[in-house]
């Protein structure tokens, strides 16, 4: 089956990629020369523009942009929007927020386009291990699609399988769903990744008291010395906070328990807030995954206004000396 | 070799029947009869009293205790310490506090007993899959029982390695680590806890969202109506947040997608407690595990004092009618 | 000075009257029929309708819009903009959003009609004590409505003078403030909500460990039972907790210690979601702001879907029981 | 009345002379021997040591410890109750931790020795303003010592009165109270602090909130420089965030509005943490005291090892370079 793919970065070009093993071709097209040239010489149609892709589709066409979300997506949708023809699809892989892509699919409708928005989970190990798809738009385009996505899930693999799952949407266990209407896709994509960065804060306080164990402020018959890499490693084995984020973690620790090359400044992005958004719309109590949320921000700063505010205060009532060094 | 279990709930009788699957046989006793007496017929040694263990265990005896933490393992602890003899060890199964663990290692030490604590995690499927130790006591002691951890923990199994492993201690690959002094296996166990309400917490308020985005409090046109049971499913497949409570989640979804019969009244027990305690005394801002273990005091209250009170001071400040029904 | 005022409720009809009290005279319009004859009956002109309003007041007019933030309010400003001239102001007193101010300016301005926002603090209590107001809007027009505000706020009053004002903007300390430009001082009011339901759940959950004092789950050396009512009234005296909320909180705890009549049902309006929305918009750590919106949402629910999925989760993994009683 | 102090800080020095001003006379020592000497020259007498101020006191004699909590006020305590007899009152007027107090207290009782203890709060304030006192203790001897608290406490002054406290215990309204038994003066005020600290981060966060809405992050449009000083000071005028936390805030601001000098490495004493404690013991959800408490732990620290543990991880899924700068 053909596809057009727009934006060749690490995740991009690895779809391409995936798609190939599996015998699909697809045309593709960055702005950046080299990406293109070398999917191009692994058997990938190169185009020169966006018209380009679209003159080297067959109808109906189907253009999958993975772009980073806000501005560039939206740019490249416009674009294809007066490219394509009825009947085509625009399939955002992208992080887009979902209230984007619910007001895409209905100006879209109006030309006959169709929308689907595909969030993507695998990163860097998708190529090899697939990728988890949440998708959202109509079900007949996204049943036509249905090769491309099965190409590029994970597939059974040996994960043990749910009992009772038998009269189940079996793509499900491939990995990849039709959550429902445009913009679903995206929003459960988007509750993915606000767990995800609920879970990794709490391995991380986890990390954290353990590491601090050692600390000489504790009495001395109270501390241990602990070793995060052998800890990280068991808890993978027969435990119940095993997962592959522990996985990861283990790597990590084993080539640098103490993770000195790494900064501590954590980049956030857009999904984390908007779950946050989400759950403050909808008046459900989320602190975890906002707490994880603010952990980032914290991570990024020095000292804050409101910091500086407390000790503004510890001075004005208790004389504490809370000046900095001078 | 030989080993004596006190306690033959669900972790202790499953604890003797993994070992027999090894090889080894135990002297089992339990206030319960019936338990003892299911333990003698697949073939282990019936003991009427922990001195009849005692009696029956040769020396250098070991004798693994797992039984509630607190008033019970403490007085079984000091009960044994009277029957055995300067070279035998007790081992401490259960969740004990590691402050206890310290502080009875250091009293039986003046008799010559050794006192192991082993944090074992893998509740009812731990028969089968092996069960995650982590274990604290002195080096000889914890390497003469290591035939026993061996036995007990799940082995390497089909889990990808992790890279730059080779060096390191084999026994935390088969599942077990040797922590540090008496006390750190119950300290990293505790942790481990804490990081698993954390984990739990993140993956309750995620789905809460998803559930909540098909409220008609919603606009109409950003309402989903979503499937709970085929998102963990697929979540399971490729995707960053994949766990073993992500499965457990999707058999129970699976099972029951609105989760009717279960109460929403979750209990909390002592690690997580002692997490947020560990995380105050070292002074580790832990957000995301003081979050999951309030939610879980909050959820089996109706109401609570302070929110009467936010009643109250809206009342009188802005005339807010939050009174009960009547 | 004359003022229209649409919305008479216990905001509105109070502006009025405390304005009345300063020799102002005010055109009012309400729905409601009987608000508009009972503060006609008090000395001020009723209207019919808007246009009426407009009508009876001389250029250039000022109308204060005193409704419900989001409808209520657009559609009245909106048909206020068809009716009022170049020159003329409307002042938007109620909790609008604040980005709904800046684009309400920016397009009233293209007609020549200026937008204000004002914040209004003050409650049932501002008629006696006045209403603290943030103000947003451009200067000019600010400037030419100061006797409003000046009447309107509660001056000066007993409060000690906080040291080094001197050269600073007088009418600060009597109790109104010119944020900046349209939009800023419904913002500032946003923020200024969003600390209040932190400060009262500092306090809910202060009072809440105190009263909880007195569990019998308590070791029974620890436990106290603890007057609420006289603590709260104690610590507006010298302690460093002392606030116009506490002053609330004791009148609450004097009337019924066990505050019995309120549900603890905690209702949310706009203001505190919004806060939450801005500090992750600017990227700013507010845990605790955060905290307090959540625990209301939390505290006007029974179960929540995630607080079953814990318990699911905790049967799966460890057997533990937590059904509903059937 | 006669009472000896012990420990002339800040604290206990200012206490001496506030019950000077009312007529008291205090026999007084210190390690410091110029705060003695500062004190003598004030009117109160001299000690040498503990012993000569139990020499200096008629019997029954009563003795203010004023030390920090822990080591300091242990071994005083200890100290004094070898020279006190049987009838003499040992005042603990220090920050120490309540259960501290119930064992002091049941030790001392029986050598008939009484153990009241105090919370203060006022700070720096107290000698103006009169020290808020929470005293736990037998009744007899708060009773007797009376005349000490009522010298202390700020009294009624001109703040408003709350209605209906009219057959209530008069000392309240004073500023002093009688919580119940030794220990539970130290449990309110620790209580107390905890709201502090709560009350203080809501102001922290809204403030950092307004500070930052003038971050170029931000769409131009919706960017506010606002005056922090004039803000704080506006609320403190008919706003429902009123208080005299607010009222230091408007001083620490008016004074130097970005707070320039202050470290923003705020300390923490051990009330916040035994509040936290506290409520955990009491499975009591108190997610602001806590925040506000890993608030300060947090902005002490560079970057934790929780945070490094974060950017590893994502580095490892995402490819994303979170690495320091070299």
């Amino acid at each position: 089956m053909q596809l057009g793919i727009v934006g060749l970065g690490r995740m991009g070009g690895n779809i391409a990629r995936r798609l190939a093993q599996a015998g699909h071709s697809c045309v593709v097209w960055d702005r950046n020369t080299a990406a293109v040239e070398a999917l191009a010489s692994e058997g990938n149609t190169a185009a020169t523009d966006l018209a380009d892709i679209v003159a080297k589709l067959e109808a109906p066409r189907a253009v999958w942009v993975m772009l980073p979300s806000g501005g560039p997506t939206e740019s490249t949708v416009n674009e294809l929007a007066g490219l394509l023809s009825a009947g085509d699809v625009i399939i955002d892989g992208g992080n887009s927020f979902y209230k984007d892509d619910i007001r895409r699919a209905a100006s879209l409708r109006e030309k006959g386009i169709v929308y689907v928005d595909v969030g993507t989970s695998g990163g860097v190990w998708g190529l090899e291990r697939g990728y988890c798809m949440m998708i959202g738009g109509e079900k007949a385009s996204v049943d036509r699609l249905d090769p491309i996505f099965a190409a590029l899930a994970p597939g059974l693999g040996d994960i043990p399988r749910t009992p009772g799952r038998e009269t189940r949407d079996p793509r499900v266990e491939q990995g990849y769903i039709h959550t429902g209407p445009a913009g679903s896709g995206h929003f459960v994509k988007m509750i993915h990744n606000g767990i995800e960065y609920g879970l990794m804060q709490a391995y991380a306080e986890g990390f954290d008291i353990l590491k601090n164990k050692a600390s000489t402020d504790l009495p001395e018959q109270e501390r241990f010395s602990l070793d995060m890499a052998d800890i990280a490693e068991v808890w993978r084995r027969g435990s119940v906070v095993s997962s592959w984020l522990l996985d990861l973690t283990a790597i990590a620790l084993t080539s640098d328990e103490k993770l000195t090359d790494y900064s501590g400044a954590v980049a956030d992005s857009g999904e984390g807030r908007w779950t946050v958004e989400a759950a403050v719309e909808e008046a459900v109590s989320a602190e975890v995954l906002t707490a994880a949320l603010f952990a980032r921000f914290r991570s990024r700063q020095d000292h804050t206004f409101g910091e500086k505010l407390l000790s503004a205060m510890r001075f004005q009532f208790g004389g504490h000396s809370e000046f900095k060094n001078k």
